[in-house]
């Protein structure tokens, strides 16, 4: 079973990757970009015999490891087919 | 009008960060987890008056700069309500 796990900066939290990202796209000539924010994505496989794998636990690892829930916001899917 | 772009190391490639994670995930008790792979995700603002955002350009920007595309696939999506 995999998950998906999508952690972002939350609003308002300075982001300088990705205000070097922002710069370095429009010196590339891309004019159009107006701002950018770099966040992660974590595919966790999971082995559902060794241990639950809901969301539930999903959250918890988020809370304990995967996301920084003072300046990162999270989001988890899960995928039962993978 | 907002874009993501899903960056992930290609399948194959070594990913030192993911297996970084993955071992403090037991060590925290998690032993359902298998694997972490370890991405990025990109929320690009763009302003549709000061060129074109289409995904064609979208893919442009992956291929100069946000994606490393020898070890690393992506995957772009617009989404014009933003």
């Amino acid at each position: 079973m995999k998950a998906r796990v999508y952690v972002t900066p939350k609003d308002g939290i300075l982001d300088p990757q990705g205000k070097a990202v922002e710069h370095a796209l429009t010196v590339l000539g891309f004019k159009q970009v107006k701002g950018v924010r770099v966040g992660r994505i974590l595919e966790v496989v999971m082995d559902p015999e060794k241990g639950d794998t809901s969301k539930k636990t999903l959250n918890e690892m988020c809370e304990k490891l995967l996301a920084n829930t003072i300046i990162e916001s999270y989001r988890c899917e899960l995928d039962p087919e993978d």
